[in-house]
């Protein structure tokens, strides 16, 4: 079809928009120069993802939504994690209304996430394993500092099974043979073996400069009409959404179950003993 | 299994059959002395897809499917494009009856390629952007002559949504990470690229090597027994075919409901009038 | 997640278990030092699966699921073919009760092998064709001894259209575009071929480097906690499983329909008497 630049064009995004900033203690979401919205993740030591992150990051995302900004970078204040996953602490001896809460904002994070209607890319600086591997996938676009660090779904290792939204978000991003052997084996990739297989899309310097291609990958956007590319996006992404829409109480369940077990419990009383002997 | 080579094979071709030719002002279908259909779009300038070459294809893939020739090379006798994708005539103020057989053609054209139990290669002597790019993803094998050309589901740059099956069929032919890049950036491949991620599977010096290529490609089914080939090919193609079998009203309509939305007429005029100050 | 080496650890292995061994007459599993299962099909000349190899082949992988060793590995006691696949034999002018027995056997064998809760490892030390690929293409890694074998699903070269559930289970292991290629060309694979395409994930000198390799494959999961790598291995492999748990009574009827027909009957009569002849 030749009917170019023109349908949506009227949504198109002035070049430079205001700088807005909302600074909650956990998640910083500022707009800068390029009207490109940067969330960093800042709950140390590790990102760990419990119910207030969560649930900052959830109302982050919707201020993206509304911002008009060229869309988001999610990243870390950390030098060394960029997320170490679901936060233990929210499964140890919950409370169970909370626990649900936890997990449905979970799952809210990676519905605004994984199917936002803005461009996503992830700045990867540092280790993003589970968890912090999920937010990295779900967005569109992956640029990891070059390091020590490791990306992956590892949650087997820890005796624990992937939603099935996990894996569903991993094999679209890499082939099936690839996810079924990482997921089985705990596999935590280098940037190189990230790289080489596509879990990442390129590898950066530092932070600045993941940051700088994270940039270039939103703007070859500038000419593309957004509300084409959103539904675009979304139908190509639709697998997995509707996936989880269609199960989303029966997966809280399954979480729910998962943390009452007298015998998860204590697996996570031992280890978190074993944790405090070590410190 | 060691049954080899005698099921079906009482329908194994005659190594020559009579040359039939059928020639309609937009598509021309020749089978020539290796047994071979040759289907040549001729719209000048650029094989925009209108209802009248819908119409032609159509009519020419039921001859092929009956010829009982070797099976199908798509072309075209332009020597820069291969085609352009659907005719944008064909939506500006259109009558709706008309538009709504448009695109039933479309869809009707889609099955009977990507369907076909007979083989098909596209020899992709020129750019093939959007349905250009639809044509030669639903034949099984590609070829593509080297110069300038590119080739892509580029409909996103349009402000346009390229229909499920249209991905579906991208989907098939490359990896799905590779494809939610491409669709939602409108990319357009170079040969290079095209071949690097198995959107083409060879490249070629010039259109008579292209067709001699997908000639090769042809050959490798000689002693295959074409039942047993042709439903392998319909089984493994089955998803993306039930897929628009149980939505196909939907689809029309949601066509329908697009070119009856005065935005779209309104950015075609505009659009329209543009290309009439350049010329 | 940090919950790290605690949950099911109790299930975790004694590192020597007692070595057992089931000899049948068609297939020796023998339980080595190391603690794995070693399955091999010893049906001379080229381990055809009929109903009483199937057989074996079933409660041998009962056996496994019970005899709590590190993983299994299938292979063979030819030294040139893994297996030929399916057994002619059980198709010709067969007895109808003894062929649908044949075929839930083997789709019996599928489910136990696809979707165990134990590792899986092939050492393909030869040809592997049509059903021989199906097995090997079932087990979670792949390793195959150089030379002049070949491996994958070419049925149609025979006649015969794949089931489902083979191109299913082969689409889980390769790309889409490269399976379809596969499947309707018949493609037999050679080493490096199957190398680069990941339908095998190794190559080996030798049956007993063959062995080793998928050893240290199995040995990866040393400190993955089994009940999470199984349920995370069923969970990836759902989607196969379930459509054929779904359609398995008209798989069935599908494969007996085939073998009532006179003129398969017809064509596997000329092959047998040209087998004959040759003898």
């Amino acid at each position: 079809m030749f009917l170019r630049k023109v349908v949506n064009n009227a949504k198109r995004l002035a070049p430079n928009i205001r700088t807005m900033a909302s600074q909650g203690p956990l998640v910083d979401l500022t707009v800068d120069n390029d009207g490109v919205s940067i969330m960093t993740m800042q709950r140390p030591p590790v990102n760990s993802l419990n119910l207030d992150l969560l649930r900052e990051l959830s109302k982050s995302l919707d201020e993206v939504a509304k911002n008009k900004s060229r869309g988001l970078i999610l990243t870390s204040s950390s030098p060394t994690v960029f997320s170490a996953g679901l936060d233990i602490m929210e499964m140890y001896k919950p409370d169970f209304k909370r626990a649900e809460e936890f997990w449905t904002t979970l799952q809210d994070v990676w519905f605004k996430l994984f199917g936002s209607n803005f461009v996503t890319a992830a700045a990867i600086n540092g280790h993003a394993p589970a968890g912090g591997c999920l937010l990295a996938m779900s967005c569109e676009y992956r640029v990891m500092v070059q390091g020590k660090f490791t990306i992956g779904l590892n949650e087997t290792a820890l005796g624990i099974v992937a939603p099935t939204w996990f894996m569903d978000t991993m094999c679209h991003t890499i082939p099936m043979r690839e996810a079924e052997y990482a997921l089985t084996t705990a596999r935590m990739f280098t940037v190189d073996e990230a790289l080489k297989i596509r879990l990442i899309d390129e590898s950066a310097a530092d932070k600045a400069d993941a940051i700088t291609k994270c940039k270039s990958f939103i703007k070859k956007f500038e000419r593309i009409p957004p509300l084409a590319r959103s539904i675009t996006k979304q139908k190509i992404r639709q697998a997995p959404i509707k996936n989880l829409q269609d199960n989303r109480k029966a997966d809280s369940e399954e979480f729910l179950a998962y943390v009452k077990n007298p015998k998860v419990q204590q697996s996570l009383d031992m280890y978190i003993q074993s944790l405090k002997k070590k410190a």
